[in-house]
């Protein structure tokens, strides 16, 4: 998936974010991360990285991160779901991780597996299967330094009043 | 409970995290915030704000937080704990959540009610009592336009390795 | 939604009942509750109100339901849901709780998140998707003033009853 | 347990709520709702019912509450915990359930048995042994038609919001 | 549902076992039960008894049981399961409840409802919508004073003995 | 464990039920079924049986019982609870099953490795750790061909509501 | 099913490992095991073997699987899953439990079931539904004293890195 | 720790079995599996490996297993516990997990972080707290080559055998 074509000047910057998940399988969910970070007109980029199958590259892409300019990780993996807190071990950036359901028990098993890390190093564990919260909270980081995206932060947040009215008036069109 | 008192220094500054809890029976968990934010020298707050009890407090600390300089709010809550996600959906700073087990359920109830956050709203989600890394993530994020804090947390990091080494030769003397 | 319109003189009077819930996509869930109300005859509303995207509205919501006349609030939310709870924090009002099973987790994180209220801030939790309780649930609270109710609740029991009768008689016709 | 002696007029009352239980075990968690209704002045009775020892007892019970002027019922019960919801089957008047932990599961059994009523037959349910919440539950119900209850009530939130502040100046006193 | 019709004969015996479910749409797991007991040529029934809805009938029922000459009640129901309890607290008749699953929770509420009974009523709880089992443990139960019986089950776990080695032939026909 | 030294006479007669266990250290949850048996004077053996440590033990117990006069075997284990399951298996009499919670989970392990049985085998599963219900379903399911365990259940349930008799009346003196 | 048919000269070979299960219902998850055995080259039978069905031939089974020159013995199981840890503890050969999914509650049963062995008899619990792992554990232990499988492991691990790289460069094929 | 001093001449040995864990607070479980490897005079090591605090001395340890002459590794972890499945992503010898309970959730977080391992890297997943099992999975393993290991199994399993005898011998000493 490369960055939203539509919008080629983005892919012209650096990447701030980079959005990583185990397996291809896991695009159908983290791809809202995309979409918001679209929106916001944050640069990122999208990897397959996975705990398991490339651990080494998992320790490479952890460790070169902060000098190739990314500022945040986003990290989905589901079932045992050790890419997030292991990215967050190997790196001193903040690491957003999300809970992806696959096959049984509802996606509990990766909630707990990314929620309940050790003292010493913290993941910002999203519900399950929500990256358009990992992108908002990437947002929010960033917005800390950049007041453009305050601002559009502000305009998001407005926007989704203005669903909540549009969505009683429809209910209520008197 | 003051900012520490033997580092009186640090009181002189505004406080950039505001760590706040819904009552102060919490504090027993949440303290370990203050502690890491203390030995890495971010000022810091430390409120009582309960979204049940005091809900329109709650929402007058939100909106006012940026207004006073604060950068991101660690909020700890124990059941059905509403206070991490209000508070994220009244304001746009980053909000680390810090589930507290309180009676029953093992702290489940306070996991599932912060971290299920609907698309929107993000909370980072830590561990269940789980402070330390609330501060820690705080700092990750704070570190991002602050050297000293990166260098801080490779200090923290390093300790941690040590601790790992230390123990490894407790078991083996030789 | 308005008020089923084959009982227009309904809507002349002032709604006791103020159903809200955080998103439209809760209407499949939450009109179970108006449908019960309107069976009964009771004026209530629909509203969306929501905890996250609108929390001021929603504070305005609380605060001012009781001088609009309004006797009680139902409140659905999935997720970590947090509508009833706030709102229950926000008025003196009886509020109805209704968990509603969205997405992952078989609705088990809305349960708990209204459920397990702290001391001092009761929700009435319903079963998870069930707002037909909702909404019986507050015609018992009126009918403790309202004899015509009373009436109701028991000609609905006795229809209960009824049905099983029936179910037992297509079971064996002899 | 005899309503709280020191205030003997109220016992010159009848009970409008009942506070029953399976169990005398269950009193130390069960006592909270009394003590709320004591506080509020509200006449109240306390009994053990048991759906399973005393099936017909707990018939009669409920067949008879009404009559005596009892206008809601406040049933705790633990384990496979049947009472609440056979009372509001075998009654109109609002039932309020207080799950109890009994040996394991953390409660969560008695959570499930009460608050998963079907469809015709609600039980407002409260957290896992918060009978404060329950006391808490009647007294917003009786208070839709007693404007002491509603002061009561206000006074009460008041309360909660003192303690809040109070809980703030002993952390930073100056 | 009357007993299959091709057994004719046995519609003239008085039923042994009664197999209750609160309500017709758990037919399609209870009818499991009913083809056990057909094909071991027990004498049964069919009825609908809701605890929630018919709280008076299941009393009725429960108390008249013995007299009429049942001797085992298999009791279905699915969320707050109440009616293998209650009913076990009615008679002395040996009980055996099958949870079933409904809506949400995939059946643990069900479960947990009819398992976690407390001392002193005992309710054979079978898996989740297993009724065959349920089926199977009354004639386990009548075995014991029934030869015939005892030799039905001896060919039904032949049978299944069978269906095992003629699997393990599918696989392998050399 | 001897059976009980005060009631010698029972000794005599053969045991009509086996209790047995995976582990002595089971036998503080599972003497309770004897106290039972012992009280309505059931003959009734105690053995260690265990399905992990000598599984063919267990299957030439499971095999003689019948031929031993056993009417029926009290299985109690923890964990990966197989021991009543694989009795059942094993032979043609009813097995009750008591999960018993050993080290985490709070049971639901046990609970759940003794209920879920396959359709075929069935297990007539007790609440976590209450093996008297055990004791008493067995009673029940004697007593269908023993008129003098009708009596004393009748006497066991007699004395049960004046318990709660007793209870009520301690709660309210006058 | 036969081992596959275009690999006949494997079935010249005994089977090192037994893949079993007890029903072949179980097939459509356990074929797994046999595929990635397959693809090793590792000669395996698979058979049905019903702990609760055929409990005596369970028992023959895993008796003589040592002398039948079987090494390692995977068998999955649902529901109540006793099979792997009925094996484990009749042969002192290593067993690999694959827990599978059947009907409710999302194979929670199952994974309990065979993970949570008491001391002396371990399982080697895989994930629900997981038998392809089941197979490759299998491989790593006959790995140890095989050469040409330690290379087929590295060649295994090395495809799937291959695959990690290869989706990565469908997402960025600049 | 060291190996057990009394068994001096094992520490000549290179170890065969590493047991590894996150924490020194991890030896009061893992210590069981140094107890059964000593008892069945198979040399071992035991080391802290810190997935999260060190993750590249983990990843360095387990590249370097095999060439020292390990076989197989033993990985004990609680919370998020990602130690075993890294291990086992960066080596092809056979890694046994050991669920830990740490702090809430009774060890849930731990069994589902190690057993729901993604197809292509198994783990050997054993009960919560059971290093025990771990040690004697191990020995299972070993002895596939080793005569002596077997004849260990066979004394080992009937010392079970005897243990129960006696404990029944302990219940009935007529």
């Amino acid at each position: 998936m490369k960055k939203s074509s539509p919008k080629k000047t983005k892919s012209i910057l650096d990447p701030l974010i980079s959005i990583i998940m185990g397996s291809d399988s896991d695009l159908k969910v983290m791809r809202e991360a995309a979409q918001i970070l679209d929106s916001a007109q944050v640069p990122y980029e999208i990897k397959i990285v996975s705990a398991h199958r490339t651990p080494q590259e998992m320790q490479k892409f952890a460790l070169q991160a902060p000098t190739r300019g990314i500022r945040i990780i986003i990290a989905g993996a589901g079932g045992a779901a050790h890419l997030p807190g292991m990215v967050a071990s190997l790196t001193s950036l903040p690491v957003i991780g999300v809970p992806i359901q696959v096959g049984n028990l509802e996606g509990l098993d990766a909630l707990l597996s990314i929620a309940q890390m050790p003292r010493g190093v913290p993941v910002a564990t999203m519900a399950v299967d929500n990256a358009t919260n990992a992108g908002l909270m990437a947002i929010r980081i960033l917005a800390l330094q950049t007041p453009s995206l305050q601002h559009w932060l502000k305009k998001y947040r407005d926007g989704q009043k203005l669903k909540v009215r549009r969505a009683n008036e429809a209910l209520d069109p008197s």
